[in-house]
């Protein structure tokens, strides 16, 4: 089956087979030395001199660690949305008795630094700032982040960003652009099955969470950087996980992250433009296309819920539908993690034969 | 080596191997039906009728789950304690600004309905109790629980059980002890690599959550349910431990609830044996000794901060060392999961020789 969502990805033959290793004690000096290399890999893939802390959890767990231990209750937080993900950082901030307020911008566009600006000084409370870097709903990259943190700082604001999608395959500069918070998911660019998240935190968000009076315990930062102290997690981690991240990592980190970025770059624009060789449209805007996801519109006259049911059943490939209000309007190319040249050519041959079957003629071939 | 802590516990080759299959879709068919399986599964190990949610978290998380899904802030509620991860839940309940009454039994004894019934009467407000069925902590069991569910129902309250270290080794009857919400874990019995923890609710605590104001997210089992409607999670699964726990349960089916209960029986009683012919005790008193894990006192003259270091290093043996207060004062034999009668007489040999080593004069040979 070939497996083009936008996560979980692939995971490597190596990877999955060194989550197969004989279990271990999560106290012992062994899971210590992981505990240690997997940190200094992570920070290495974030850029960044700050803490990282691997939690485990799904990333909207990740999500959930970045409200409750930065934003008090009843506080004003703005929300940069520009799809799904973003509305579930609404919903989050909503649910913790927080006082989310909405920036939104179109589906398939960026957030314009401008408009956060005027959006912070028209509520000039704001301590904290919530954003999407990748939308996988979406397949749109916030490109403007660096801006938009020059920004949120300028206005004393902490910066939080969820790079899940993004970050280990489209550079995300932690440090270099000054982001507070940043979040990332071991089931996408990282090659490992899903169920740890890794959270970034700076000097700044530190200070934040010392006062912060929000009520936490599971997703406590705190606790994770006193028991990383010791080599340790608070609570029993996710062992066979951290064994697959190691291996992952340790040939992420072989590759080089360089080479990483290109090959995502290389493959992005090979399925984009694979896609606009059928007739197709993208949804995002020109110039912001993720390169992990692609999302297409599906054309007129196919039946888009049809679409990924037969792509799977028919032609042994695995798409992600559209969520939320885009269900049945899209479906997304997932290019991301352990992905190669075959892996997409394939994917290309699965969405021409799954638009024919659904009655879809074929307007350019390339 | 020999893996002789209470969890994670040794993973068979068979359900390792079954995590290292290809990655799927976690919205798709066949992690449907996957969750369809271990769901039902998990259900006949939970002796019960009641929802069993699947979430990807440490059995913490759990623990948190049961908290925020059922206490509202300002609330009082009993904590029965008799050992560390009691105090655990005397935590989680004031992080989330409840109001924990803790009735606290010595290390090592179990908890007295009477008590408890004493208890609740000195405090009518409370609605909700919270005890621990198997304390990790002193290898003790409570094993009056269905004397005080019965309790605990007669003064209308919810009862809240953490079984995470009894529940598929030792019997636990959820629906004959009317036990509103019960959690286990995958790295204890259920012989599943550590990440996945398992939460029963009951038709009164879902009536419960639905009024209950806490705030809640990720562990909002109300979520759980509606997706597990549709086949789904709502967050995305650790999919790898889920093919595990697959395989895993599949196991624990076809050797039959009562010869694992039995042989869990047979081998704590055979390490019980073993301990005392070294001229050990107990920390458990007699008759409350858990069947998971075995709890021994250092005996005077051995520095008990070397016990665990010496058998691991010299005796190849992991034992766990004692928490909080117990550290240095005893030493912890896990027997539970995946363990058979050459675990045990191994571990037995390793105990010996690392007393030996750190300047024990073994007193009556067996």
């Amino acid at each position: 089956m070939n497996l083009r969502i936008p996560g979980p990805t692939p995971v490597p033959a190596e990877v999955a087979q060194a989550g197969a290793a004989e279990m271990i004690n999560h106290r012992g000096p062994q899971f210590a030395a992981m505990l240690g290399r997997i940190t200094a890999g992570a920070q290495q893939v974030f850029q960044t001199k700050n803490s990282v802390l691997t939690l485990t959890a799904s990333g909207t767990g990740a999500m959930e660690a970045a409200v409750v231990n930065h934003v008090a209750p009843g506080e004003q937080v703005l929300v940069i949305t520009i799809g799904v993900f973003g509305q579930r950082f609404v919903d989050i901030v909503r649910a913790y008795g927080a006082e989310p307020v909405e920036l939104a911008f179109d589906f398939g566009s960026a957030a314009d630094p401008a408009q956060v600006d005027d959006a912070l000084r028209a509520n000039p409370g704001i301590r904290t700032v919530l954003v999407t870097h990748n939308e996988t709903s979406t397949g749109t990259t916030n490109v403007y982040l660096p801006q938009i943190s020059e920004v949120v700082h300028r206005h004393d604001a902490l910066m939080i960003v969820d790079a899940i999608s993004s970050l280990s395959s489209i550079p995300v500069q932690t440090d270099a652009w000054d982001l507070d918070v940043v979040l990332s998911g071991s089931q996408k660019g990282w090659m490992t099955a899903p169920g740890l998240a890794f959270v970034s935190v700076s000097d700044r968000a530190w200070a934040r969470q010392e006062t912060n009076p929000m009520p936490r315990f599971y997703f406590d930062l705190r606790r994770a950087k006193d028991a990383l102290a010791r080599g340790e997690t608070p609570w029993t981690p996710a062992v066979s996980l951290v064994f697959q991240l190691d291996k992952a990592i340790e040939m992420m980190l072989a590759e080089g992250l360089d080479a990483i970025y290109e090959r995502h770059r290389r493959l992005a624009r090979m399925t984009r433009d694979g896609i606009r060789a059928l007739g197709l449209e993208l949804l995002a805007s020109e110039g912001l296309e993720s390169d992990t996801v692609t999302a297409v519109k599906i054309p007129d006259g196919v039946d888009g819920s049809q679409f990924t049911k037969v792509a799977r059943e028919q032609f042994d490939t695995v798409f992600a539908g559209g969520q939320g209000p885009l269900r049945g309007k899209i479906f997304r190319f997932g290019h991301l993690g352990y992905v190669h040249e075959p892996d997409i050519r394939a994917g290309l041959v699965a969405v021409e034969k799954t638009l024919v079957s659904l009655g879809y003629a074929v307007a350019n071939r390339a």
